[in-house]
């Protein structure tokens, strides 16, 4: 292998697939991060077995390519002294297998030993012919407003995964973990022939969208057991979690007894400041109260208690009280991005749901709490 | 106690005065916060027993007092509460000793209970006539640009404090580790009649120039077991560490057998780019070579090893080897302003010492480490 780069290049495909290198990780040939050196181009690969990343560097933004080959390099200190380096051009050369070498321009020479070859699982990355496609900005925003409702908890291993559902021209996608539910629903442009259901690790899509950062297309692979995504020169496959994820179709009521709609940033204000007085993660709930024209919520715990309203339409002049975690509650109002939200209820101890008021897209339910 | 005062300025106040409250502290009073309202305006006070800050707020930006009286209430939670609050006006009240309520415009009311205000530590926070004064900003700079080489453990009591010595008209701050050494001299533009000689935890001075943020004056009201600080309407008292701090005058050569001008930007980045080879903590070891007019770095870890150059005006035409500690250098380079610095050397197990060029107020000295 032999080549000439520009610095700035190589450092965003190393930066790509590092987030595939996991620094637990006892195989220590996984801490590398393979160059891949065709005429056509180089090829960055690196996987912790559960995930793994590929991206391609075109031989057009490679200032020359000398010698074609092969080498695993220990990933993070490689990435990092790179990134400290303040030279352009980078002249990459393994003479023997066990060391590649980075000169730059003023004499600077930068060594690191290499894995073993054979050592670095062979990873087959297939490509089928009709993939899923999505606008990619808009699947980040899918994921990114599902995804934080997912469990933490491995009790319920399936609930730490997303739900990606297709079926005709219906994309969607739900997360829950049994306490609070997202969901977001679009219409794809065309009609899909075979229904889609699989369940994607939380963790892994999540890294997979932060890598989103223009526009372009997604491209979903599916297979029975892992997910091939594909962005620009981006490769990113993750394994599935196996097991059919909960029905949530009726968990979301169609009718609702109490409709309310309130300013979204007040209302999201009013509960961060309740928020403080129930300092304890376990003990964060807030009391609110929906009175003729008034939203009032009320926290208190050892430390303080207080009461605020705020006003709000109140479109079915029921009156009501309900208890609810106010973390879970602000989570759910982060995801929204106009003015005013629409509050449903049915009873205190009935799901509360949120929706924008003029899209049915991202629907947000959290089920209240009882106090005593 | 009732007043009604904007709520921007009750932050600011409360801010300051949060930074003596410890999180860790298990004695429940010194968690809330002292207030005190006269016809003057109002007194803030937080005290961990060990620094005690006092912040004042004029009756000219209090909206209204009302009554005067005083109150100790938990200071993280209120803290965290009011900087919450979307509101501008807050009206404050206790009833009874036990409450205080802080009610906004609209109608919110949050409730805080008090702690007993006989078990408030009985502070003295006395002036003295002729305290020493010095220009606010400079005295941040000559803390954070000392404070950095105190030592952390707790073996070497005194070391974990910056010595400050006045005598005649020279002012002088000191910090070291017993490997690494930083000395700040600034002439006074009067001469001292007493000369001083304290040490100041560095933990509590670091807090206290966090606080410095605009021009002003400092007055130092230096006592035998305890030093004042007095910053605009804020008082900040520390306790001082007891014992003798080692003569560090002499540690310093006056004369060198190396003498090496060097690009501060380039010397940073080539040590920088060295430090990512030298991971681990214990062994930040890089070797650093004069030849000439180059300067060589090298450093090797079994993660990767490097040999990097920048161009140096070497004054002596002698050259030389040494090794150090790159994190060591890499701080003591972070305190330098100007374009080039002077290194300065006397053989491989001297002290090497870093200069401006232009000014002696700073010297930053670093012992070598021998490697075999």
């Amino acid at each position: 292998m032999k080549m000439i780069i520009e610095k700035r290049i190589l450092i965003e495909g190393l930066n790509c697939v590092s987030k595939a290198l996991s620094t637990r990780n006892i195989i220590p040939v996984l801490n590398g991060i393979k160059f891949d050196l065709t005429k056509k181009g180089l090829y960055l690969t690196a996987t912790d077995n559960d995930i793994t990343i590929q991206t391609f560097i075109d031989k057009k933004d490679i200032h020359s390519i000398e010698e074609e080959g092969c080498a695993i390099i220990y990933g993070k200190t490689l990435l990092n002294t790179l990134t400290k380096l303040q030279n352009n051009n980078i002249e990459v050369e393994n003479f023997e297998n066990n060391e590649v070498t980075f000169k730059t321009e003023n004499g600077g020479i930068y060594n690191f030993p290499c894995f073993n070859q054979e050592d670095f699982p062979n990873i087959v990355l297939d490509l089928q012919k009709n993939p899923l496609e999505l606008d990619a900005l808009k699947f980040k925003d899918i994921i990114n407003n599902t995804s934080f409702a997912c469990s933490l908890q491995e009790s319920r291993p399936l609930l730490t995964g997303v739900n990606i559902k297709v079926f005709g021209n219906l994309f969607e996608c739900v997360a829950t973990d049994s306490y609070r539910l997202s969901k977001y629903s679009i219409n794809l442009d065309k009609i899909i022939d075979d229904n889609i259901n699989i369940v994607v690790p939380a963790r892994n899509i999540n890294e997979f969208v932060k890598l989103i950062n223009e526009e372009n297309i997604v491209e979903l692979h599916i297979f029975s057991n892992k997910l091939l995504l594909k962005y620009g020169n981006l490769l990113f496959q993750t394994s599935l979690l196996n097991g059919t994820y909960p029905n949530t179709d009726n968990s979301i009521p169609k009718e609702f007894k109490y409709q309310v709609q309130a300013n979204l940033k007040d209302f999201y204000s009013l509960l961060d400041t309740a928020s403080s007085l129930t300092q304890s993660k376990d003990k964060n709930i807030v009391d609110l109260e929906i009175k003729d024209n008034n939203l009032i919520v009320s926290a208190s715990s050892q430390e303080g208690k207080g009461k605020d309203k705020i006003n709000i339409s109140n479109k079915t002049n029921n009156n009501i009280k309900i208890s609810f975690s106010v973390r879970y509650m602000l989570d759910a109002l982060k995801v929204f991005k106009s003015e005013d939200i629409l509050i449903l209820l049915n009873g205190e101890i009935s799901p509360i749901i949120l929706k924008d008021i003029k899209s049915e897209e991202l629907i947000e339910l959290i089920l209240p709490m009882k106090t005593y």
